[in-house]
């Protein structure tokens, strides 16, 4: 049989408890579609750094780097300060395995609730394909003439060629596989006038190879305001890293599935292993309750599966989530039910 | 009487539609409340740059700087890139004027329409306070190994002490102004770590001399998507050129204003001119029908005679454009109503 190998990290606070669940869910999918899932797990997170001042070992990213993926829960708990958790984590692991892509689908998923008026899951179905090593989030930087009046702070923001091509290179490429075939381009040339410019630039050049691909573009600022009236344009959105960041939580706000939004962190070569991880955090005040929805850990399942090969089964288990979601299956307390987290996977599993 | 001079620069497209509205509702006040309006009229535009290329004269910021206001309608007509009709014209004017304040109120006004479900005028009612000097638009950037495959793009985004505190500050002297007294900073301080955690660092400092005013803070992704789900939220929200930039667009799109938003571009120490214009673009597809929405142009010269010290005179359009859309006035298309541009300014200016 097929087999992959998963690296399992569950993380912080609800990670503990939707990682189970995403497990039940692969292992349900495994069996019926004949492949193997060999799992090795990790107990990183802010608990380790709080007993060893690590969040994750020394040779931790060598310990991941022959996995084919890895399913991470959630990363981040009160006290621990974000520089640690997060750069300790989950930064190195992206930029180390150059996992550029981190690709959001914004789905109103059928039975679930958009905060827009009249809006239906026909109106919201895209992706954001967010640059995810290098741009606003740069390491060059720094500060001078500190505690006086002329005290200033400096970031760069980098673009390079090799960076911006590839990611917008791979939106043209989930476009064509689109009905639509549609791509997006998020910019702010009109006020950011060394980067964005460029940017600009690659994309128009980029598109000159797919003729079949509709384009167009806008303003971040502008674009924002888009998606909160017009959610209905878009099909594949791609954005520097800053740009994709906001617009992968304002998408999935807009369609009321911030609370179950999957996400992945892809290498597209499999030089590296890819990262499939929810959206939402770590939610420290409903952790060990057991109410929580596994459902963004479930999906990001599906998007691990389809990663690795086996589209029949990433299919079958977010059809499962919609025909759950649509008929009104068992759902926790922030979808309005009385579920909880583990009838919600077992419901899902049973179906897949 | 207490007399006031003004700069009137209509600009480009509707803005020449708007701006002699605008006029006529700040006459109706003037005679009202008992002040004179002096006004320079200025016809820089695209037009200007196509027969001189040159968007105004090179003398042309001095030839505002006496002026106490500058009045604009729009900039941008399509042709002229945005680098010649922007930054030929409202970027000098924001920069050399030391406009380092937008300010943009984002209100539900009765009897408009949010795209968001089951809000009301009670739930969305607050301002963005955006930095508009220095930040992600700098000056300092550059391209390096053009052409081949080492080729990258770097912009430095700054924040100084002095432009940091200022916009914090005056976020502040806004919320003690308020009814709720509350400011919310936006940042990013977990991935953009050079400049955002200064920020921070600044706005926590600044937080300590007003004991009696709310804080929180969000950072920027999660904060659009508050926006979305928690407009009710905000009372203040304070950012950075680019952040404010994006909320300030994405403020009056849940508020389902962006058609008549008002902004304003301030030098609160009136040591400079400060600049009052609508949100709206220059809308080349209705230009030269007389059909565009003049409240926006005709709510920031609300904006404007607040600066200039005429609260009542302010107060009394904000009141009457309320008013005439709660009562089922004139409106424009775009309101769903039939009138044209001069009717709307008509029945404003009439009440007033
Ligand atoms: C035109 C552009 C440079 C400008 C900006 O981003 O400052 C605009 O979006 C605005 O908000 O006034
Ligand atoms: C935690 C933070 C650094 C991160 C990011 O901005 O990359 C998060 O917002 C995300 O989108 O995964």
């Amino acid at each position: 049989a097929r087999k992959h190998r998963i690296a399992v990290i569950p993380g912080d606070g609800i990670g503990k408890e939707t990682v189970p669940e995403g497990l039940r869910v692969l292992d349900a999918a495994a069996r019926r579609f004949g492949f193997e899932l060999e799992l090795t797990h990790h107990d990183w997170s802010c608990e380790t750094y709080v007993q060893t001042g690590k969040m994750m070992p020394d040779d931790g990213l060598d310990r991941l780097r022959d996995s084919d993926s890895i399913f991470l829960g959630a990363v981040g708990w009160p006290g621990v300060p974000d520089h640690v958790s997060l750069w300790g984590l989950l930064i190195p692991i992206r930029r180390q395995f150059d996992q550029y892509i981190s690709l959001r689908p914004c789905r109103l998923l059928p039975g679930s609730k958009s905060p827009l008026a009249d809006r239906g899951p026909e109106d919201i179905d895209f992706y954001v394909v967010r640059e995810n090593t290098e741009g606003e989030y740069s390491s060059v930087g720094g500060r001078m003439f500190p505690g006086t009046d002329r005290e200033f702070v400096s970031q760069q923001s980098i673009l390079t060629r090799i960076g911006t091509d590839r990611v917008i290179k791979y939106a043209f490429e989930l476009a064509m596989t689109r009905k639509r075939r549609k791509v997006t381009s998020a910019t702010k040339s009109n006020g950011i006038t060394f980067t964005m410019p460029y940017w600009d630039e690659r994309f128009a050049e980029m598109a000159k190879h797919y003729p079949e691909v509709k384009t167009d573009q806008f303003h971040i600022d502008i674009l924002c305001a888009h998606f909160v009236q017009h959610p209905d344009w878009f099909d594949v959105v791609v954005g520097s890293n800053l740009f994709g960041d906001i617009l992968s939580d304002l998408g999935p706000a807009v369609a009321g599935s911030i609370g179950i939004a999957a996400s992945a962190n892809i290498n597209p070569e499999k030089k590296f292993p890819s990262m499939f991880e929810p959206v939402h955090g770590s939610a420290p005040d409903i952790a060990g309750k057991w109410i929580c929805n596994p459902i963004g850990q479930i999906w990001s399942g599906a998007m691990m599966l389809e990663h690795l090969g086996e589209k029949a089964a990433a299919d079958a288990i977010t059809a499962t989530i919609e025909k759950l979601l649509a008929e009104g299956g068992p759902r926790t307390r922030d979808m309005g039910g009385q579920a909880g987290t583990v009838d919600v996977g077992k419901a899902i599993a049973e179906a897949v």
